[in-house]
């Protein structure tokens, strides 16, 4: 089952709400692209390319609830659900990426008749998602490359089939490691404030049946200084043209204790959540959440009443921590700025399509 | 009010049941050493200092528990009570430190009458516990020198007030530039999975009306690297004697983050936490606890029924990544092995009590 997608008799978007589990396992409906727009804020999907296909179905769907008679009006109203969808959240750069991509595919050829612009936003939102699915499984392989038999993987946030369409982007090679035999136990950061390890990897993980343990995310450097880590593997919401990747808050502490024990460290990130247009890190817009995220495990006061709380859910790892990125189009090593480009533009004439049968 | 005492009038001894703040206030009130131990075991007191001065009160408690008639069978009985109450935890060297002294206090004389001892037992207690809250003090306001008006600290854990009979360790420290009215700030690290920086420290920052923010411990290093924080102070459950600082899971990756951005990373330290026949701290016994504590939040679960948790609940910082340890005889600079003995010996001749008045 997949993450989000249409359902093409409702012709409505479905999601899985994430917020929920693993406690309850519900699927949400939406027919109002405004709607999709704030589920993505409130996080009933997350991960940077789960809510890039998501944006993508949003506009598909404001492609039909558009009452435009014009080609021209119908450009109109798209741009400005266009607006609402990539304003959603700001770290990951996958939101503008589909809703440029799908503003591309609505005005690309003016004959078009409004009909023809929803049957094609459908078109490209399903194209985005199946991609995803495609994409990611070659990006796991490629980085399972690097997982040898009996290694232990450190592993931050979710990045597994709920946070892309399906498979998944650092938990994908955990997956691939898997499906190839390799004997291979995670330590699941349960990473805080929102607990996407604790209650999103550690089920996925439970489902596939891999060893693994959930750790507390101040013992992740504990197991590294110890020699109980092989390889740290994350995702990544948005990675700059130098190398710099912004990730879940807490990814930086991870990556600087991991160069100082000599663990490798590889965010493992498929090229449409690389932002050639931005030269570094810092340049990155990083989301603060609410406080109340900070002040509750879930539903659970954990702090006294009264107090304050900053949130910011993500922050950003120099390159110079970065052993190598994965991506759908191979390892890419340093230079980054140089070999990131070049993976980026080889991804977008195909070439991960033409690799061996996985 | 102090952490753990004894109650003259009715000959026990009362600590405030730290597992239930900041949501509940109780005190709990124990007639049995072994019922202390639990106490220590289960985390109704916790904090290096505070749990030597229970097992302290807890020997003065055996001793008044003890049928024994002679001399000798009351050594023997304090030595097994002395057993069962520095066995609680494995970390932290104040238990048997604190067992010790108090076996020391009972053997001195053998002239001594069984109600002799149990006098003597109790006033060293007593002693124990007023000296902690001088010492503290004293060495809050140590520390307090490295503190500008208008620094933003970075604390981990709880090091307060509650962490030790009273006053605190590196919270003190925090105390003592509130008191000299510097304008301070402090962002306080939850301290997955006890939530001790959540639970503890927000409760005793906001009684004194010190600025500060809650944050993940995930977020630390995304301050740190932003340049949001100018020294980062956390306490010690054993320094080794060449200064590796064994403390409260989450502090070597805060060591070494701070390291990497030249931040000051000061360990606060009363010498009676520093174990001076451990060379170095891969040497300390490093507690794991139970795996609920990571599965849930306080009492809310956070994960999927059925699953494992890994749960050290401290690790060790080399001592290449500390700055200087603050304690009651000064700060302490490299090289530790040899100045943090000197300091151990100055403070046992009680150089510390000469300090201007505080």
């Amino acid at each position: 089952m997949r993450t989000v997608y249409w359902d093409y008799d409702r012709q409505t978007v479905k999601m899985i709400d994430q917020r929920k589990l693993p406690f309850e396992f519900i699927v949400a409906e939406f027919d109002d692209y405004r709607e999709v727009a704030r589920a993505i804020r409130e996080m009933y999907v997350r991960g940077a390319p789960a809510i890039g296909a998501t944006a993508a179905f949003g506009m598909a769907l404001a492609a039909r609830q558009s009452n435009a008679q014009t080609f021209l009006l119908m450009q109109d109203d798209l741009k400005n659900a266009g607006k609402t969808l990539e304003t959603a959240r700001p770290t990951a750069v996958n939101l503008s990426w589909a809703v440029a991509r799908q503003l591309d595919v609505a005005s690309k050829d003016e004959g078009s008749s409004v009909q023809d612009i929803r049957d094609s936003l459908l078109v490209e939102a399903q194209q985005i998602a199946d991609d995803d699915v495609a994409l990611n499984r070659r990006m796991g392989f490629n980085g399972a490359e690097q997982i040898a038999g009996g290694d232990t993987i450190l592993h931050h946030c979710n990045t597994g089939a709920l946070a892309t369409v399906d498979w998944g982007t650092a938990l994908g090679v955990v997956f691939a490691a898997h499906e190839q035999g390799k004997k291979i136990h995670v330590l699941v950061d349960e990473t805080r404030p929102r607990l996407q390890g604790a209650r999103l990897t550690a089920w996925e993980l439970q489902q596939r049946g891999i060893s693994f343990d959930l750790i507390a995310d101040n013992a992740a450097g504990h197991f590294m200084r110890t020699g109980q880590v092989d390889i740290v593997l994350v995702g990544s919401d948005r990675t700059a043209a130098n190398g710099d990747v912004a990730n879940k808050i807490g990814t930086y502490k991870l990556a600087v204790v991991a160069r100082e024990n000599g663990i490798p460290f590889y965010p493992v990130v498929p090229t449409s959540t690389v932002d050639l247009s931005l030269a570094n890190g810092d340049l990155i817009p990083i989301e603060e959440r609410s406080q109340e995220e900070v002040l509750n495990a879930i539903d659970r006061p954990i702090a006294p009443a009264g107090i304050t709380a900053r949130n910011p859910a993500f922050d950003v790892t120099p390159h110079r921590y970065v052993t190598g990125i994965v991506t759908e189009s191979g390892i890419v090593y340093p230079p980054f700025v140089k070999n990131l480009r070049k993976a980026v533009e080889q991804s977008r004439q195909g070439a991960w399509r033409d690799g061996p049968a996985l």
